[in-house]
C-alpha cells in the first residue's frame, strides 16, 4: 500500500513512522509512506498557503492552490492517488469499519489541514472528509496518525500473530461485546489477587467466567453495543442478575 | 500544567512534542511534558513488562509491577499525578468536553498500552479509562497524542488568537451547527468560483447565506447535532424547505 501525506508540519511523522508497527510495516516493504510538505506547491511568491475568508470571518484558511498542485504531483508520480482523505472534524467519523475499507486500497491520500480550515473548493478533489471523533485539535496530522495505525495494523504480514488483528478489538469481533478483564503473573500483587478460577485450570468455568465478565462489562460501560447482539438465554438470564443487583 | 507519558515507544512523540502547537506550548513554559518509559521501572532481569494470561488465551498483557513503580517514581517527584488516564479501546469515548476537563487540571498521566491488553489490577490506580474512539490501534500513544493535542490547544495563551479557540470546532460553540462553507482567494480557480453573495460586501446578506449553509450541511451530515439545538422559526422554514427539495 502506498500513503501519501500532505502536511505543514512533515517532521510531526518523524517518530510515529519510525516506530512502532507502523515502522516495521514500512522496513518490511508492505506500506511505502511518502510525506509531502504542500508548502513546496505553493505559486506564491512569499510561500504562502492561506488567506482571508471572503466576506469576513476570523482566522486563515487553507487555499485550493497548493492543495490540488501537490494532488497533481503525487497522481502523476504514482498514476493513482486512490482514496483521498481531507482529515475534517465535520467529516464522517472515522470508525473500524472504515479502517476495514481503508486497508483494501493500493493507495491512500491525506489532507491535513491546520487551524482555520479549508477553502470549500479542497473538496472537489476529495473523497472521503473524515473526523477522528467530536472534538478539536490544531491540525490533521495526529488524526492521520491514527487511521493509518488502525489501518495498517490490518494488512496482512503486518501484525506477528494474524491471529491477533480482529479479536483485540473494542469489542470483541466474535461477541460484539467488551473483553472480559485479564490477568497476568504474580497472582498477588500488593494484595491484588486474580480471581481464583482463573488458577483452576478448569477450561469450561473459565469460558463461563469470561463470558459472564465481558457481559457485565458492556452492560456497565456500552450498554448500546448490547442492542447489536443477538442474545442468548443464558446471558438474557444474567442480564437480568444485573439488572436486579444495580 | 504538567503531563506524564507512561509508554514503551518515547521516541514515538519527539515529532508531535517539538512541532505544532504542543511544541510551541512547552517552548513558552506554558505546560511541560515528561515522557517515561516504564520498561526503566521493571523489576524482571529480563527487562520483560508483559507476560502471558491466566486462565489461558491468546496475547500478553501489561504487567501491573512497571506502571505501579513509574506511577510511584513520578508521584514521589512531583508530589501528585493529577487524573491518570488509561488508554483503553473498551473506555469512555474522548470528547471536547473531556478535553475541557483535562485542561482544568494541574497535571495529567497518560499510560499507553500496547497490543493485547493491560493487567485488569492496573486499572485499580487509574481514574479515567478512556477511548479515541470506535477503532482499534495499535498502541496508546498516538491516542495520547490526540487528546493532548487537544486538551493544550484549550489552555489560556496557547492559541495565538483567544477567541478562536471555541469558535473552530466541530461545531460552532455558538449555534452548535456545523461550519458554513468558507473560500478564500482567488475567486475563481481553476473554474471554480465563490459564491456571489460572499463577494457582495453585503454584511446581512453573508450573515444570512452562512446561517443557511451552516443548517444545511448539519442537516445533510450530522443531523443529530439538530436534536440538542433550540431552532428559531427562520430555521425550521429552512429546514421544511430542504425536507421538500431532498
Amino acid at each position: 500500500m502506498k500513503i501519501n501525506i500532505l502536511s505543514l508540519f512533515p517532521e510531526m511523522f518523524t517518530g510515529p513512522l519510525h516506530e512502532s508497527i507502523v515502522g516495521k510495516a514500512i522496513e518490511k516493504a508492505l506500506i511505502a509512506v511518502e510525506v509531502v510538505n504542500f508548502r513546496d506547491y505553493t505559486t506564491s511568491r512569499q510561500k504562502h498557503v492561506d488567506d482571508y475568508p471572503y466576506g469576513g470571518g476570523a482566522g486563515m484558511l487553507l487555499q485550493a492552490q497548493p492543495i490540488f498542485s501537490a494532488l497533481d504531483a503525487l497522481e502523476k508520480q504514482d498514476g493513482e492517488l486512490g482514496r483521498v482523505i481531507l482529515l475534517d472534524p465535520a467529516g464522517k467519523k472515522f470508525d473500524q469499519s472504515l479502517a476495514a475499507k481503508f486497508s483494501q486500497e493500493k493507495s491512500l491520500t491525506f489532507i491535513c489541514g491546520h487551524y482555520e480550515g479549508y477553502d470549500e473548493r479542497i473538496r472537489t478533489r476529495v473523497t472521503d472528509e473524515v473526523s477522528l471523533g467530536d472534538f478539536v485539535m490544531t491540525g490533521g496530522e495526529i488524526a492521520a496518525m491514527a487511521m493509518i495505525d488502525a489501518t495498517v495494523r490490518l494488512l496482512p504480514g503486518v501484525l506477528g500473530n494474524q491471529a491477533s488483528a480482529p479479536a483485540d478489538s473494542f469489542s470483541s469481533g466474535l461477541t460484539g461485546l467488551l473483553e472480559y478483564p485479564q490477568y497476568t503473573r504474580p497472582a498477588d500483587f500488593q494484595g491484588l489477587k486474580v480471581p481464583e478460577v482463573l488458577l483452576s485450570g478448569n477450561h469450561q468455568k473459565i469460558a463461563d467466567w469470561r463470558q459472564k465478565a465481558a457481559l457485565l462489562r458492556t452492560y456497565q460501560r456500552r450498554p448500546d453495543l448490547l442492542e447489536n447482539i443477538k442474545l442468548n438465554s443464558q446471558q438474557k438470564k444474567w442480564l437480568r442478575e444485573f439488572a436486579e443487583k444495580s
